[in-house]
């Protein structure tokens, strides 16, 4: 019998994509949550899944083994608490339960966490880092989308001990317009976005605490950019560092030693780098590497679609894993 | 000495056109006019102009020769009165004075008009049309965008009565996403228009009536449908229309006679047929013609910029026709 | 046990959306088979199925069941008579076994039929007008991209009598630059078809037969004008016709009744009318209506993904029928 | 008198650009030089300008003050030496002058330079670098596109001793398909750029010793990715470096008097940074500056237009100054 999964947010981008990739999964039944927060339909034909109120009430009768939270990180942090009590795994992808600490949150959020032992308690949400307390959580926080391709491409790089970390590790990030929300704003109106490109968040991202915790790195050793492609999906981060080895092929060994039997990380042969049409509407993350020998620099390259390993997708493969369904069911 | 011309709405995108076509007119200073109304505002260097507020008393105290309304409808039928009073001659972009009756303007913009002596008298400003009347008015009415280019497309077939009316004209309009303003929408959010093509206010767009005025159809004869295209400026409308005619080279013959000695239209050489780059950041309508000579049917396609020809370009030359300035000035 | 299909042309785009189709199919086994007519490579990892030289000693050793041809019409007149002699159903994504005689081929696409006994048997692929045949047939001419949403727009108003043949159908038809396929050249290079939208081969599209032959129109009839849109996939169809029916109501029926039980035509509720990302990478064809009851002029907008519906998907479902497999498998 | 000045390859894109700067500039009457390597035609009308036979007998009738070379390497190697004899200043667009010496051009361009002495005469052609050398030169080598951001970004950090070059400076850099030129190809197919994002010559891009030498850093202490936007126009770098700065106010200082009176380049105010819509289709730079100075990691972006300070700006602002022009003529 498939288990009932409930998605809150279900209009957003990140949202949709959960809707379609959890309406062809075989061990689940999606029902759409409606919450106030959410955005503007999209008319027409669609998934016709059953709509239910986003209410403790409502919420209880269903029974849901799962729930999804695409919501404002203010109001996953609303809805939490009540949906974990009615006895379903949460799995959050917002910014609400990422940080570990009330202290980190407020730095970055510039808000209060009103839930601080949920915060505490939270299992981050990245398979490849954290695959076994992800499985046994009542509560996930999924990671970001610039942290789940930066921490791929650079966690690497730090267990090893091969990026001179004193001379810094730079983190060029780009994403599509689709990672700014659905809401309308002048960033995302087509025409200040189309045949434009433009950084934001510089040296500041509210993603750059998630990337150090779990690369093991401290504030002054990376440098993180994230700008904006006039592109609808994906995120392509170009990796910098200096290295003391003198072969691309004890690189390209490292990662593929590292992400071994990892069904959702691919490692390019060098000379080749993936692009974005590489990873787009796919679950992978791909990696690709440059060194130049003679001087140690080194570039790493990591592409993902921000909707779906970068969101919704890397979302299922928690709840997968969570629910004890094969991690890469409705994914591959 | 430089005659001083106003802006209001100077923002959005097609008043930020007219700062960027008025900053290269050697006859004219143009001062920018801060209204409640306009959009917000662009960061970084830019036109560095004056600007004053949009009141009575600072309107006089500058003594402007003209003024540009890149406005709502609303906000034009509210300046319009005073700004006239106070001796400038006017040049409206929004459709607050095109209709020429209240009756028209209440069906068509669900609103009444509250200026219906300024309706009655405003000038229609499409210089091929009306050249005579513009010079002369105090208020122009600048045209919509896509009757500029349907216009310039149907009105010769309808004058020289070749086209079959009863069998109908087609008017299958496409337009950049420019054209629907500055003002954050979801229909103009990137991830919406990119990748994506749509149909809207089919047979029933406001524009409509200014095409049956300048071409003298009856609403039965034509058929006029707006598409949205994933570019930021440009629009191509594709005629469908039956004849008599049995050569291309009459149609031809007939477009170039009407448009002999006109600066801005340029027919094209069949088989060739305009596109938008042809006419992109340029005042110009470019015009092609096909005919299937054994069966009658017959295509023209126009283009113009939807900002320039089709908004501030077209304004400037209204202006240049209304202060005396050389038609072409600042726009070749 | 999985039946084995071929396919030729697998670096194109319509042959690339096959494999990505058919990898999902639990029916069949697709094998790559490698043609010197194909395009480019692309690098990085990707499918990993297994290829074979495109020689008759080859392709009878693997015992296809089926063979797709995403290969220039030319290519497939040399390939199908020996691919259907050892046995396979060759279902041929190319224009040459569509227009069923050798003089409408000459006609058309300019150079004689080498295959004129093939182009009278081919079964025309288009499953919502010629299901019964489909599913017996050998050889299955898969219907170009532009026909197919053109056919299922119109054929419906010609057989029940209700358009106005007289005053002319229109179908203005508007694709993504795949369509093109993808064979380098200035038409589609990025900085001559981004911000673009251009006309083309304008009453005089070599599709045009097929949707007067699907249809039942005379040359006449029908005026069909092909445009690029500066998008990678889709093609939306403005169709215009006048007609003695006074309410949509009775236009939507009409479509509802025509297409019921059709798993992949949805017909949309005024006033809402179908766009390109409703379509996207489906198999489904939309359509929508509009009906100006007072002077009976009405529009029909029909809306594909030219790469799935347009060419593979729909050969997919062709295979379906021919094959005996569910004929949505794979598709939804 | 307008002085007569000739351009080869006019149909490229920098051509294109080079037409359309020269015929608004009042001192100089441009003619079209024909040369077989030139680019595919544009149809419809357009610039109407006089086309002559890429001959040393023509070149010498027509008497042209200077030419524009927007050629490849190897055209430009011929076609430079008897151009220069006729008496006319020579701009070359192409890499074929910029490296001073035959063994760099060797390495970098992989081929063998045919003229050495014209190599060690040439001027570099980036005025805020080089003026008064570009003021007497015969032969000017217009800068690349990327190393013209990149020097002008980067040269005050080194000039001033602010950056920790040991750590290494780190250059990505992101540029529109223009770039690449407009002979067709798979990387600049519509559907593969679109909605894409790669890199490419990674760190051995042939453009790294021309930053190297303007700004007088060795080769180990930069790593320079390029990488392709989807736009048509445009090139933002983004550079990375240590400092021992403490703020940025000293920062945005230092660059303010490095470029105190410059026409074409911007400083913009912090937190703002520019973006590719500030510098469309203008000759200017604009640079914009963010520092941590807790940890002394700065970040300089800096934003051209890749067709015009990235070339046929540039080129004419070079020929200004060889030719004894306002600096600024036609392209403010």
């Amino acid at each position: 019998m498939r288990k009932k999964i409930g998605i809150v947010g279900f209009r957003g981008y990140s949202g949709a994509e959960l809707v379609s990739i959890t309406a062809r999964h075989p061990g689940v039944e999606p029902v759409l949550i409606e919450h106030r927060s959410d955005a503007e339909a999209t008319p027409g034909p669609g998934q016709r899944l059953r709509t239910v109120p986003c209410t403790p009430e409502a919420f209880r009768t269903e029974g849901f083994a799962a729930v999804f939270l695409a919501t404002p990180a203010e109001v996953s942090m609303e809805l939490a608490p009540w949906m974990l009590d009615a006895g379903a795994k949460v799995i959050d992808l917002s910014g609400a339960f990422r940080l570990r600490t009330p202290e980190r949150y407020r730095r970055w959020y510039k808000q209060e966490h009103t839930q601080p032992a949920l915060l505490a308690e939270a299992a981050f949400g990245l398979p490849e880092m954290y695959r076994e307390s992800v499985r046994g959580a009542r509560l996930i926080a999924n990671p970001g989308c610039y942290p789940t391709a930066a921490t791929l491409a650079i966690a690497p790089l730090v267990e090893c001990g091969i990026a001179d970390r004193a001379a810094g590790i730079i983190c060029d990030a780009k994403s599509g317009v689709s990672g700014a929300g659905r809401k309308p704003s002048l960033k995302t109106h087509f025409c200040e976005a189309a045949e434009n490109f433009s950084a934001y968040s510089i040296l500041e991202h509210r993603h750059v605490p998630e990337i150090l915790m779990n690369c093991g790195l401290e504030e002054g050793e990376l440098s993180f950019t994230a700008q904006l492609l006039p592109i609808t999906r994906g995120i392509l981060e170009t990796v910098y560092f200096r290295t003391r080895l003198t072969s691309v092929d004890e690189l390209v060994a490292l990662y593929e030693k590292r992400y071994a039997g990892e069904p959702f990380v691919r490692i390019w042969k060098p000379p080749q780098v993936p692009d974005l049409r590489a990873v787009a509407r796919t679950n992978f993350c791909d990696i690709g590497v440059r060194l130049d020998a003679a001087t140690g620099r080194a570039v790493v390259i990591a592409a993902i679609d921000n909707l779906v390993k970068g969101a919704a997708g890397q979302a299922v493969q928690n709840m997968n894993l969570a629910l004890g369904f094969p991690e890469t069911e409705a994914l591959l």
